[in-house]
């Protein structure tokens, strides 16, 4: 086998999945997108993956051969090591689907299997905002806040595959904290997701008197919800309240990067998602309050950036995980 | 070399160090202590700490030729891969001080360094509670709150060292937590090491006029302090106020748990230290803590127990490290 050898990674997502080769180096050929249509039931769900790998070779104009291996990643909840996912909330009415089973039988080929946030990270560690350090965390800021912990070159994906639901970290007590979409009270997530961004700003806004444009925003555009990309865009152009919004938002992102730093002490903590595109400012602010609240040493020395690989980090680091199988020899 | 062989571990701690030799299946002969004696300086502890190991090797009765490897833990700041003590609080007026190229120079033996929780953690994976693991997360409960991460049989150091420092880790905002040692506020340790629960005992004590015979135990031995353990054993005795104080303590501990259960996910988190002479009523306490507050699926599966090894899992586990140092090949 002397000609290059080529990975395959699928990320499945709540709404579309989306697959492409990869090559050794991590380059992706283009990706192809086709719809989860989860609740036309796990077996369409199957096929549908089948279907998307199929593409992703057939795009890229590579033969089977050139295939050593296929990574899957999914969101939770599953079981990494069975490669089953469970039930996730939002893949219903899924339910016990053997996805590494299944593909690994359509394609006759070694198949990796991981959380869709975890494979983001090893995305980012392999070729994004990670390429070179040796230790990261990534937090992924949506409509939940995912992440990954990747440690010398290994996913954190925790006994029970829950390493890394970072965003459940609590930056609060529970009798007092802000609720979260998962029940409880305090979870970072409640606090610095996307959506959380939104509910904080429109329940200050309800409290505040001063002018504010957001004001506006929810006014122009009747009924749609203030999007917390146009928070920041706000604070950008010099909205006191989005400001306000802003500088909160990196103290607990700040909060739950310091607790990574007394746990794992990483050597890179990463942002992703649409908050993202907030700009060095944003950056500048979580680093400040790093600095203030974390352990003095590791939190003067470990490095705080966006990622770099947007939505392709989930598929880019499935195909990474698929190559990590080979290499290791299992 | 078909004789078995053995390694010594080094526990230096701020009053004495101390070490043994452990065979290959963890078992260890009798230890040594000599005092640390930091204040005579950085030269007379190195020196310290090869007499201990010369001594320990000599109470086994065996040969030099028959020890692979010595493993040092010794407490932070301080720099793991470079095997230097940088300039830990409890060593004054130590720093920087090159621990493990000293111990190697002396003996001509490979040596590994760890920082002392992290060993300790090492060394209920390999013999202790852990033993039966894959991954574990230890607290030990004293002045402050030591702990470790281990994963896959490795201890998680961290980039900079700070890697399993989860007595620092938050559970309350830090404009509103209590004030720790490292001089921030909400840090685990602020509220559930021993030295916290004696404190949050005597605020209480304050505030509180029913009867409690914490009261007396004051009294009886005037000048001296209470104790955690006292604590406990009043709370045992049916003492109210010492009830709500270890209710109190294992709701802490297990918002500790939590996060890590968000995190690195273990198979088993342990507690050792003075508390864990609590008996299982506290643990089982902290369990129902868990259940409540962590993330269902992680949280009803983790196994939680107390340490097993007492004062010795230090050098125990300073003596595993040497041993995966051989292992290893490094």
């Amino acid at each position: 086998m002397s000609e290059p050898m080529f990975y395959v990674g699928l990320d499945v997502g709540g709404t579309t999945m989306k697959a492409a080769v990869v090559d050794d180096q991590g380059k992706p050929f283009p990706s192809v997108s086709l719809p989860t249509d989860a609740h036309l039931g796990q077996e369409h769900g199957l096929k549908t993956m089948a279907e998307s790998i199929r593409l992703a070779i057939q795009t890229a104009g590579l033969g089977m051969d050139r295939i050593a291996a296929i990574g899957v990643a999914t969101p939770g909840l599953m079981d990494i090591k069975l490669g089953l996912i469970l039930e996730p909330p939002n893949l219903k009415p899924w339910r016990n689907v053997p996805v590494a089973q299944y593909v690994r039988q359509a394609f006759n080929k070694p198949v990796a299997f991981q959380n869709d946030a975890n494979a983001a990270a090893f995305g980012e560690f392999w070729v994004g905002a990670g390429r070179d350090v040796s230790s990261m965390v990534l937090f992924t800021l949506g409509t939940g806040i995912g992440g990954g912990i990747i440690i010398g070159d290994r996913v954190i994906e925790g006994e029970h595959s829950h390493g890394g639901e970072i965003g459940h970290m609590r930056i609060d007590l529970p009798d007092r904290g802000r609720l979260c979409g998962c029940g409880r009270r305090g979870c970072l997530e409640a606090y610095a997701s996307a959506t959380a961004v939104v509910a904080r700003t429109r329940e200050a806004m309800a409290a505040y008197r001063g002018p504010t444009r957001m004001r506006e925003l929810l006014r122009d555009e009747d009924g749609s919800e203030l999007s917390a990309r146009e928070v920041f865009e706000s604070a950008a152009k010099g909205d006191h309240l989005a400001q306000e919004i802003v500088d909160d938002t990196a103290y607990y992102l700040a909060l739950g990067a310091t607790a990574m730093i007394a746990t794992v002490d990483p050597q890179l903590i990463a942002y992703g998602g649409g908050m993202s595109e907030a700009g060095d400012v944003f950056l500048a602010k979580i680093r400040e309050y790093v600095g203030r609240f974390g352990l003095s040493y590791p939190a003067s020395k470990v490095q705080i950036h966006y990622a770099q690989l947007g939505s392709d980090a989930g598929f880019i680091g499935a195909a990474g995980c698929a190559r990590q199988l080979v290499m290791s020899g299992s």
